[in-house]
């Protein structure tokens, strides 16, 4: 008898959730994903969204999700709590909870919904860029934790250094083709997790990085089950801007478009930086 | 002895809470702004703003703001509660729930945080629009509820019977100059709800409103006390728009200005149609 071991992707490593009770599971960080000083955000909303799908009560697919990043998250285990706040036939509200050490580190509230067919009337449009294959992967090559663990091919607001400065802000727009890497095919974590992955919008426009994470991030996904398989495993592509950087916070956008161009998920943050 | 009677705005009313314990509230329904079938989501979510800011704990301005919309809400009585998840240096985080006969209603997530002077760049800016004063009032005589409880000024995007219908869909995009009615100095709650104010998208894109209804709302505070004080009880102006209906949901944006350019909040929601 021959076995083949198959290694678990590091998203899928990275958001394994050992069930401890009803709605209660047991998950660690992933040092393939560690950020600066903690786990990557977006690694954080795909483990509290794998939390509601894994319910057992849970129907429909995601609709919503807004995480709010509490406390800084240490390396090591922490705990999930899934409550089901209201049962709707249309919709399902649920509150999400990681803990480290009995302390809220992060909150989460998601919404699920089953999908429908309905009218069908999609008014925003992609960029026009060139497609993946035509565009330059960005060079990670030594770049420690999440960013390896995504291929990034820019087309406009590359964080190149020395580009941008106080003094010479450059745009915040960027335009990129994004996949996991290694490549995974899409879902509702791993979709989740890229819309959190564009960088630092303070380092795009003046070039720098000072103390700076994420309060609040907000997803919706607009995409059913289908057009996540449609999309595979193929790069998606991210637009993402900034409008206001001002007392301590800036705001950022993003939309995560198929390579056939429908928009898979739409996603807001506001993000905390020291000066 | 003389005594002037104030009345109280009708906004200062629909929000009042009478505080039951610590961190607890009762208020009520308004009915003057009342929608179709239930409260206007704006003054709910003004109302549990107004809980978090009523908390002796809270310090500083909000700064996020994720409203779900769990369940209808009766005509009545409801309760607030309002818990502090996480008290930090650089931000608060509350949870917030709105009940009704013990059932959660609506949840709510709120950072706020003090305001620090950092650096300040804006890249976004204001479409180029008329004066709100040269912008003629929309006629809502004979609306019932809370779209009396607001003067709008569409510069575009105005609600027309007749101009939209499935078979030529309208463009999603708004600009109109909005402020309560009658006037009222802006302030955080009245903020909080006038980012939910704008018009039905499917209406304004199909010409038809069929079921409808805010699922998940999240608004992030970009102005400090200051510039809402600059602003008073002006017009600001609002840019709202949509991207994609699909499968029974569509999202909606909204950039909230004021009358001299400044950005004072940002918005986003998703919105479940029936069909």
């Amino acid at each position: 008898m021959t076995e083949t071991l198959t290694a678990l992707h590091p998203l899928d490593d990275a958001i394994r959730l050992e069930p401890t009770g009803p709605g209660a599971y047991r998950g660690a960080t992933s040092p393939a994903y560690w950020n600066m000083a903690g786990p990557f955000g977006g690694t954080t909303a795909a483990v509290l969204m794998k939390a509601v799908l894994d319910h057992p009560e849970r129907r429909g697919r995601p609709v919503a999700q807004t995480v709010n990043f509490c406390a800084a998250i240490a390396e090591g285990a922490f705990d999930v709590t899934v409550r089901l706040v209201r049962d709707g036939r249309s919709t399902q509200h649920w509150q999400v909870e990681m803990l480290q050490g009995g302390v809220v580190v992060t909150t989460a509230s998601t919404v699920t919904g089953p999908d429908r067919e309905t009218w069908n009337h999609a008014p925003g449009a992609p960029p026009s860029v060139p497609r993946a294959e035509q565009t330059p992967v960005l060079d990670t090559s030594g770049r420690a934790g999440w960013r390896g663990r995504y291929e990034f091919r820019y087309e406009r607001g590359a964080p190149i250094p020395g580009a941008a400065s106080a003094e010479t802000p450059q745009p915040a727009l960027s335009h990129n083709w994004i996949r996991d890497e290694p490549a995974r095919p899409l879902d509702y974590v791993s979709l989740a997790a890229i819309c959190d992955t564009f960088v630092v919008k303070i380092l795009q426009v003046r070039g720098d990085i000072p103390p700076v994470a994420t309060v609040s991030l907000s997803t919706y996904f607009m995409a059913d089950e289908a057009a996540l398989a449609r999309q595979g495993a193929r790069p998606v592509l991210g637009v993402s801007d900034a409008r206001v950087f001002r007392h301590g916070f800036n705001d950022q956008s993003a939309e995560i478009w198929s390579d056939d161009g429908h928009l898979l998920a739409v996603s807001h943050q506001v993000v905390w930086f020291k000066s």
